[in-house]
């Protein structure tokens, strides 16, 4: 079958990928639409230091198993249609709509579907999912928006973990897919004063449409001389971006740091000391708040279309990686491995 | 009448200071006791550093107005006995013996009595305090124990950040002051089962003194090999620490930064990210922690002798300033500018 594989740093086109095959438990199902990650984007540039700094982290213990000489499989925003159950396996129909948390369960256990030489991810026609994992999208959701469950769901966490009430001001730093999840998971949650903060125009549009009640550039001052948040959240990512809030907030702020900063980053505890700053580090999501978000889309209370920027199919995922460089131009890129007619 | 004073990064002994006359809502006091603190050895050494990290945080606006090239009043951890109130300024009678917060109301507003040119803290033989401000010390408790509210209160207040629960597990990085303040409070908590951790011997048993169940020494391996904490309490305040921390520590930790480093400091935000940690900054108290710092001094629930390691006259303070330095011989040095007997 056909898929979209690292390769050298680069995403590859492939059209002899083996097909998956179901074991017990599990379902083949044909990928409808994948997004675009930044985190994929990272992994494909700078593979080496993930890994490494995941091998720091876990001494050896549960890190990631991933050969950066073979081909990699990745894809974990995914939405698709099912084809077939593996042997005693009970779920939903042939041609349900579905979409799933990024994980395969499996006898051996609990596999993360995103960097794998093994487990095929959504840049793929076909892939394993877990029945029990199943969530069918409901009806009349377009698949493609669909496949924005998880991205959003990054964005309701991070929201959730701040803890945040409606009457409190948030600002959001940097409108990249993250960002705009955390306004479309704010507007949701009723906050009543949304600052967003992007050098990019296209950007601050976005950050308007998914609810943002105002939108900044950092280019004309910073965000701090304008308004006096509650809560900020970070979703930059890049050094230096923390010790400019710990400088800059107010007494008290909660700073949630949802952009993933590779690099080792330089700050002044004394900053946070004297304000009281608490700094919250947030990653993914819980099944109830992917659900939620899946919902949130269904139903129209968070609106995923002006986020979807550009739809390629399996033999564009390379040029689409280079292209998710320019902010201007794209927020979330979709493979839709079945044709754009699907 | 007699003071120590900063003058060119060095206590100097003075016994021509201009005795203090209280305006109207001041009382005028002896000092009983005061207490070093290590944040004044630290003002002591690296006061340029201190003034312009704080002009830098504030922006010129509310900064501290000190002047390192005249002498500097300092000393905000003290007991003393009424002299006599100002004008028009109804309070407790004289020979009382009082704590308060280290801060001084006048008509220009609230100066904090920590560093100044003008305002004459603990290490002095008489003082300003402002009468709303006046505790009564207990019936009973020693004017040098009740000396020790502030800083135990620095320890109630993180123990109160941290939001920890009596079935928690509690580290405790560092057993100086505030570490210690730190664990006296966990006790008072009701926490059962508090670690510490320091590198030297008489400050680990300073820890079991004050109610740690258990005082490992970091030579013999990382606390993290033999503890997992959910709630870590950092009262050692150099670079590193935090990182290490973030690295070592399980997933969803609460990190409570209570040890004030004022250098830069270099971190792995990926560390954090990858385990959910949440950082909580700390400063000081509130007023009713202080208060209930005193209470639990006087009831006994906290004991605070142990920590006094020596007591010094005004003409000692210099020398008590490089005495604290080793930590195998002093934890807590009193300066009593009424003699010892008093």
């Amino acid at each position: 079958m056909r898929a979209s594989v690292l390769r050298d740093g680069r995403m590859t086109y492939r059209d002899d990928v083996p097909d998956p095959v179901p074991g017990p438990g599990q379902v083949l199902v044909a990928v409808r639409a994948c997004g675009i990650c930044g985190s994929d984007l990272h992994f494909a540039a700078h593979g080496a230091e993930v890994l490494a700094l995941t091998a720091q982290l876990t001494r050896g213990r549960g890190g990631m198993d991933v050969d950066l000489s073979r081909d990699i499989f990745m894809g974990h925003e995914f939405s698709a249609e099912i084809i077939e159950a593996g042997p005693d396996t009970e779920t939903l129909p042939p041609g349900t709509l579905v979409t799933s948390l990024p994980v395969l369960l499996s006898a051996k256990g609990a596999e993360p579907i995103v960097y794998s030489n093994i487990t095929i991810g959504g840049y793929a026609e076909r892939m394993l999912l877990s029945a029990p994992l199943l969530i069918p999208i409901p009806s009349g959701l377009d698949p493609k928006h669909a496949a924005l469950t998880e991205p959003m769901a990054v964005g309701l966490h991070a929201v959730n973990r701040s803890n945040i009430r409606p009457g409190e001001t948030a600002l959001v730093l940097g409108c990249g897919p993250i960002g705009i999840a955390i306004i479309g998971a704010l507007r949701l949650r009723g906050v009543e004063a949304i600052v967003a903060a992007d050098f990019s125009p296209k950007r601050r549009e976005l950050a308007t449409a998914l609810g943002a009640h105002q939108a900044l550039d950092p280019a004309e001052g910073s965000p701090f001389d304008t308004v006096k948040p509650a809560v900020v959240f970070e979703a930059v990512g890049v050094p230096g971006i923390i010790d400019d809030v710990l400088l800059r907030a107010r007494p008290g702020t909660r700073l949630v740091v949802a952009g993933v900063c590779m690099q080792p980053d330089t700050l002044h505890p004394f900053f946070a000391i004297a304000k009281e700053i608490n700094v919250q580090f947030v990653l993914a999501y819980a099944p109830d708040e992917f659900a939620e978000s899946l919902r949130a889309i269904a139903e129209g209370n968070i609106d995923v279309s002006p986020l979807i920027t550009g739809e390629v199919g399996l033999d564009g995922v390379g040029a689409a990686f280079d292209d998710l460089a320019d902010p201007e131009r794209h927020c979330k890129i979709l493979v839709t491995p079945q044709g754009a007619g699907q």
